[in-house]
């Protein structure tokens, strides 16, 4: 969460200048994205958000991204367009990276959602799923249910000890999912990481979905999963809130109904979601030195929310 | 430059309910501050930086830099103004930290100024100073020439040539200018911290100073030294730009005249700006482990400057 990139106000107004945008009147680094550096801009005519992408993101899957915004925001989904520049390209490099131009929405993110917050985020997921599937373009799910057991399995046990007890039985666990994973559900573009950080709200209206950086092509009601994983229970995901959890289905439900056998394997889909975040988390948890100035995100936290999903699933999901 | 609080949407709106300033509509950490967490906050009415103090700052202090802001921009002068809670209060206090909603003002900050932008400098530092004549509180200089003199004499003198063979000399540099400082020059409010960063333009304008974390009460033509450091030579200090040297001391002089003995002392005012940011980059440098994420910036910078006014003071402030 930093600015990486020192951008000077000469390059950024002569960047701005090859947008049919305005003026540049202020820009300031904000503290948003891992991967890449952002600024709110604002000029003569409007403001905007700035990215340049610094790592992981692959410039060749940047029409990907930014299509899918466009896509999404021509169809009235609430996610923000990519602005193009007078040449109509959606990105441009500075010094060898690529940055792009896109729309500000206000909105922000919630910490403790309410009932009513909970069913826009739902809807909106509905909406995203809809408009998606007639996106020209695809992209494979670089962390599927395989590769995060896998990841898990090819990591050393004891190091997997070292953070908690509790982990000791993920492999097994991912090892289940896994082999029970449906490969016949139907599927759209989903955002696959539509944590409360990812979604702008103006009281109890989603205002915008951003950071589609995970998006890809793959079971709608996955999404639905992680969706409902990241908003229904507290951080520590010892505690689960139904109320929150059931408003995020009923959202999603009243926009686009689930079919019968997603609604059978959401229990399963559920757990998924919990096996990609402690795969992530893992990792990032074993990279990172103790005393990093950065928090680590403790995979536990998923652990805790698998098991619940397990036991719980299908009255949850019922 | 970080945002070090967490600062959650619902603990903003309950913030900013106390303001008359309308409702929260977007809220951005922003990559700004080494001692403090910034927001871009956007309401249904305006836009405003929200300030959280996280260390350094005293809170007695406050009512100090807070109220500047109030004077200067009364007065006139560029600089943004603090909004005021619906009791009159210049800060409150979230989780016992103290916060302050600032004016946001337009204008991003240069790293290549034009001698336009170093004239508008220079008016608007003699405008500061002008105004804040009358300011009814004081500050003593925490960061004066005598300290920064004992600071590096009290440095290991092994660790000084570990930053450079060049380091040798700063300790008899530093007692040359701190025995020889005039004790009588015409003080005001300085800002003594003006580098480009902290100067918003706008185009060939100056639409604000900020961060004033460092005013405090001390000889006017001081702050004027500090600033041509600052802005006259390329970053390692090799390079004197003479047009713009020469554009913030014109644009100074024709807001306020500097007195014949404020001219005279310039030269040695000069190099006891330097021997301050000698002083405090070489704390840092020696607090900072090499292998650390943040950018070190190098004493020797300065000391080539102190070197150039040594030298060439009497002619460039002739």
């Amino acid at each position: 969460m930093a600015v990486y990139t020192h951008l000077s106000a000469e390059a950024l107004a002569e960047l701005i200048a090859h947008y049919d945008v305005g003026d540049v009147r202020s820009a300031k680094g904000i503290a948003e994205g891992v991967s890449n550096s952002n600024w709110l801009v604002e000029t003569t005519r409007d403001r905007f958000i700035l990215t340049m992408y610094e790592r992981r993101i692959e410039i060749d899957e940047l029409p990907f991204f930014l299509g899918l915004l466009d896509h999404l925001s021509a169809k009235g989904a609430p996610v923000p367009r990519t602005i193009h520049d007078r040449d109509g390209a959606a990105y441009r490099t500075i010094d060898g990276k690529a940055v792009a131009l896109i729309e500000y929405l206000p909105g922000v993110s919630v910490d403790h959602p309410t009932e009513a917050q909970a069913t826009a985020v739902g809807r909106a997921l509905a909406q995203v799923h809809l408009a998606g599937m007639d996106f020209a373009q695809s992209r494979a799910n670089p962390l599927d249910t395989r590769r995060n057991w896998s990841d898990l399995e090819h990591t050393d046990p004891d190091a997997l000890l070292s953070i908690d007890p509790g982990m000791a039985m993920v492999v097994a666990m991912a090892q289940r999912v896994a082999e029970k994973w449906p490969g016949d559900l139907p599927t759209s573009i989903i955002h696959s990481d539509l944590f409360p950080d990812n979604v702008l709200m103006l009281n109890d209206n989603v205002s915008g979905l951003i950071d589609f950086y995970f998006a890809c092509t793959d079971a709608m009601a996955y999404d639905l999963a992680v969706t409902h994983a990241a908003w229904s229970f507290d951080r520590s995901g010892e505690s689960y809130n139904a109320a929150i959890g059931d408003a995020v289905l009923a959202g999603y439900e009243s926009v686009r109904s689930l079919e019968f056998r997603e609604k059978q394997e959401l229990p399963l889909l559920a757990q998924g979601a919990c096996l990609r975040f402690v795969a992530s988390r893992t990792e990032d948890w074993l990279e990172t030195p103790p005393d990093a100035l950065v928090t680590r995100k403790d995979p536990m936290d998923y652990v805790r929310r698998w098991h619940f999903y397990d036991e719980n699933g299908a009255s949850v999901f019922a």
